[in-house]
């Protein structure tokens, strides 16, 4: 059936978003046309203006600013230790782990030479330049376990000066995982890296 | 941590979207990010323009006009057949399925007596002032199964004349359901409309 030009363009444009499909997106959007007038420009409104975030020129996170937050603040983080991450939800979850003191650096994935996808296309070089201009000693990759993971760290790993300290992320048996449901390659890694109780 | 403002302000606003919880929200609003701005504004206007949707005076599905489409092409439906439902979703799935040639009605629910929802909170005495005036002689109640349609279905017959042919929807097993997997009461409903072979 037809539906209402003004409800197919917002399925149309919902439908967009990953994640949503047709039959999800039509289900939202025939609730929220219940909502009052005021509540659907809030929601419209903010979802237009993320047109105006600005990327971090340290780290490449969004922000509102010229720099952001975790940058803002790097007089009160540890200045030595930066993390680097693939993408900005890993930014996020690693910052939520509140484990991490330094600051960040993200590439926008890793690289795959098959889809064209080199050093250049990715934020290594500022990677580089930033952690010789601003002398940080200890560099903590953390990017996913994949073939083209490793090759970026290894990658990075070579580009950088003999005396800096680049460490990956540690792999191995999530918390709450159960040996039963793992596959194969995580139990080798969780093996490989096990570790001396005292 | 602290996301940017705009980025937080749009996490919020789509967490207010029934079935997007607050890591839906993010991801969806992250990914959205890196679209360019005529897309955001787009996203964005569609939604909001959303609030300026109407209510077909007839039947009560959303337009764009005075009249929703299947109200305004009456002249080539079967008038004298009514379907009615309670919800726009309803509407729509019975009118994806091409089965019914009549109007539509949407009641905007079921009798609720516990909650408050009596008949003038639903679009009832505009459905039995609808099927006097337009003289329907068919009025095919595609109320969902539960106690409150079935008070609903029961209420509706009852304010109705007499000679009005009033039918409710069938109830038995779905297609490509099997048996085993289907609850009691659903098995019991279809043995009660088992029909003859012949």
């Amino acid at each position: 059936m037809e539906l209402p030009e003004s409800l197919k363009f917002a399925v149309t444009q919902m439908t967009k978003i990953p994640g949503v499909g047709e039959k999800t997106a039509l289900r939202q959007v025939l609730t929220i046309c219940r909502w009052d007038r005021e509540q659907l420009a809030a929601l419209g409104r903010s979802l237009t203006a993320l047109g105006d975030l600005k990327s971090c020129g340290d780290c490449g996170f969004y922000t509102d600013e010229t720099l952001c937050q975790v940058c803002a603040e790097e007089k009160r983080r540890n200045e030595s230790s930066i993390c680097v991450v693939e993408s900005i939800s890993d930014f996020i979850a690693i910052e939520n782990s509140n484990t991490h003191k330094g600051t960040y650096h993200i590439l926008g994935g890793v690289l795959n030479p098959l889809l064209g996808v080199g050093p250049d296309e990715l934020r290594i070089p500022e990677l580089i330049t930033r952690i010789k201009e601003q002398q940080k000693s200890e560099v903590i990759l953390a990017v996913n376990p994949s073939v083209e993971g490793d090759a970026t760290c290894s990658y990075i790993k070579q580009e950088l000066p003999e005396d800096i300290r680049v460490e990956r992320i540690g792999f191995g048996i999530p918390m709450g995982g159960s040996l039963e449901y793992l596959d194969a390659l995580t139990i080798t890694k969780a093996l490989e890296n096990r570790k001396r109780l005292d």
